[in-house]
């Protein structure tokens, strides 16, 4: 029996049609009567994961276990309705995925969703749960959400255990999560971080110059007033610029290390099953396999120093950076492979100051009446995951 | 309704499924009551053009008009009764179709039929039809026509007009046929080479050392009673290294002209479709595109120098080149792309020698009964075409 049948409709082809993963929640947990859904990335007890790829499926075993989140979300009473559409390999920041099709942008029709967690922020945009679990390594799940006006987490590196999850770069591997609004975001962040570290509320709030200045004008000019809310709940403000050369730079460090790790976790399956992909994922396969170990060590080098750096920006415990989520709002479904690699870099520039640090960033939903979403990300020192969620829940009450 | 319905079943996977392209011959011409197949890169007026990738297909018109070669064999009393599986785009010489599927090697099932004229080769070997159309860039009708035990033509490069075809690259395509006995594949011949340049009977049998150099010993030892029934019907034999450094590097030349055609054939339509292929053949495009104008400049050289040698050694005017078809029988199905990768480079250093000087090259079976076929191959001066097929019956006759 297929999800669709099972459950709902899904007129935002968000779910996977040939799964019928399903989890049904206890009636007693703190998320009892909550739905959600999972990227096709994630282990459920006797089902395959399908990764955004036939091939892949078709080449794999079920789960012989339940991954570590999706079993903890279904212990505290919420229940896994379905399985959702990834990019492929979760190799993409847009949601086009040619093998199962684009999910719809609720919020934006005739534009991308956002990925590669695409279906959950689709299953969650569209009403069809009420949170979906996704995974972020490059922004696959900060990207969708602000593309489609949803709360969304990248925790802290390590602090949600990746069990069960398909990797693609373990040193940027996260595992992060959607919804429609504060409260039930705070409440699925109650069960997956309970007993984590404690941050200070955070009294200084640093704009990150260099990131606003990657975007477009109408997108500023939309988080304009929500960055005024932010800096008057917080208190202190300054602007302060955190890539010495250029964050495109940083990000083209996180390129290098990503890209290899991601090119190690499937070069075995590659050479052994000739799998059909999109070509633009096996352009960045082929680009990323002629990495040298000599790039290599030039970008680690790279990314020790955006570490140093960072951590002076946080060296005073009270910080938190404010940086917009995406370069723009969703782009048009169906541009030229040229035209998406260009505007997968700009925003590259923006995700990887967390992706190479190893903070948590949360991207709060910015929809103005006449404006597409876009969303305004908060980054916090490492741990503070909690704080930045009781944040989110303080903006939004201000709101 | 299909053509496995209206013809014949299919038990070789040779034909399109998806297409019912047919097109009754005349009950008068030279080739009446002869069945013929051609490789989904033929036009036939109302069909779309498949080229071996479901995406190529799902996004071009049906052809407007008919290729000229079929309709010349059409005419010429031959029905075309179906439309065969080709590697995708052409890439390939082994014949292994991520989307179809590969098409059996009737002659020895578990191993590949070659490629890229997969489907043609495979319909031709096991007896679904009389001859089949092929087309030959970088050894796609000599590859399958050694590996399925059939005659097999790379004609004189412009010989037969290119009109209502894919083309891969300008500079290598070529249309060929296959046939299982030299008869027919000489009336097939005439039918296409009209009026065409008659060349002189050779008399010397130049036997190229360095291609027999790279073949593997069994192969050596399956040609060899072949080769002296070819000596003994041409006179004059002697053996010549053909490349002054290798045939390797002469291949290499090939390898970045054609790829550099080859991408630029289809780039538009990648960045605009971004289609589903096999790792394989995306890996290809990737590194065709990087070759840059230099690499292309200096293969050009490079090929220039090649055609200077190959015109001494034909100055003579009655000479023909005698050389393996292939380096090996049918590799194994399903071997990995690396592997593969490294068997496909080896066969060009043999298929490289007419495809750069633009000379016709006639593969003829070898079929022992302790081992699987290999072709043996006949390389002769630009429009020796007609010469070839006749002195492959002659040779026909004498085994």
């Amino acid at each position: 029996m297929s999800v669709t049948s099972r459950i709902f409709d899904d007129p935002f082809n968000a779910f996977c049609k040939d799964s019928d993963a399903y989890l049904q929640g206890g009636e007693d947990g703190d998320l009892a009567g909550l739905t959600f859904a999972a990227k096709d990335v994630f282990d459920v007890v006797g089902h395959v994961n399908g990764a955004g790829n036939p091939d892949w499926k078709a080449t794999h075993r079920p789960a012989t276990s339940t991954a570590w989140v999706v079993q903890t979300l279904v212990d505290a009473g919420a229940t896994m309705v379905g399985k959702t559409i990834t990019d492929e390999l979760t190799r993409g920041i847009f949601g086009e995925n040619v093998h199962y099709g684009t999910p719809t942008n609720p919020r934006v029709p005739g534009r991308v969703p956002g990925g590669s967690s695409s279906g959950s922020a689709a299953a969650v945009a569209g009403g069809l749960v009420d949170f979906a679990l996704g995974s972020d390594t490059g922004g696959s799940v900060r990207v969708p959400a602000s593309f489609c006006g949803l709360y969304g987490l990248r925790p802290t590196h390590g602090r949600i255990p990746l069990d069960g999850i398909l990797l693609q770069a373990p040193s940027y591997d996260t595992i992060g999560w959607f919804a429609r609004d504060a409260e039930t975001f705070a409440r699925v962040g109650a069960a997956l971080l309970s007993g984590g570290v404690t941050a200070q509320r955070p009294t200084r709030l640093v704009v990150a110059q260099d990131a606003f200045d990657l975007v477009e004008p109408s997108v500023a000019a939309v988080l304009r007033p929500a960055l005024d809310i932010v800096a008057a709940i917080i208190g202190q403000v300054s602007s302060k610029v955190l890539a010495p050369v250029s964050l495109t730079e940083w990000s083209e460090h996180q390129q290098v290390l990503q890209s290899r790790e991601a090119w190690e976790s499937v070069k075995e399956w590659i050479d052994q099953v000739n799998p059909r992909l999109s070509f633009e994922v096996s352009d960045r396969y082929v680009l990323a396999r002629s990495i040298s170990d000599y790039q290599v060590a030039a970008a680690q080098v790279g990314r020790d120093s955006i570490v140093t750096r960072m951590n002076e920006v946080f060296a005073d415990g009270v910080t938190v950076v404010c940086l917009p989520s995406t370069v723009s709002p969703a782009p048009l479904i169906g541009q030229k492979v040229s035209a998406r690699h260009s505007l997968r870099l700009r925003n590259s520039a923006l995700t990887s100051i967390a992706g190479n640090t190893g903070r948590p960033q949360i991207s709060l939903p910015i929809i103005e009446s006449e404006a597409m979403p876009v969303g305004l990300s908060l980054l916090g020192d490492r741990g503070s995951d909690a704080m930045l969620i009781a944040l989110a829940q303080e903006i939004a009450a201000a709101q």
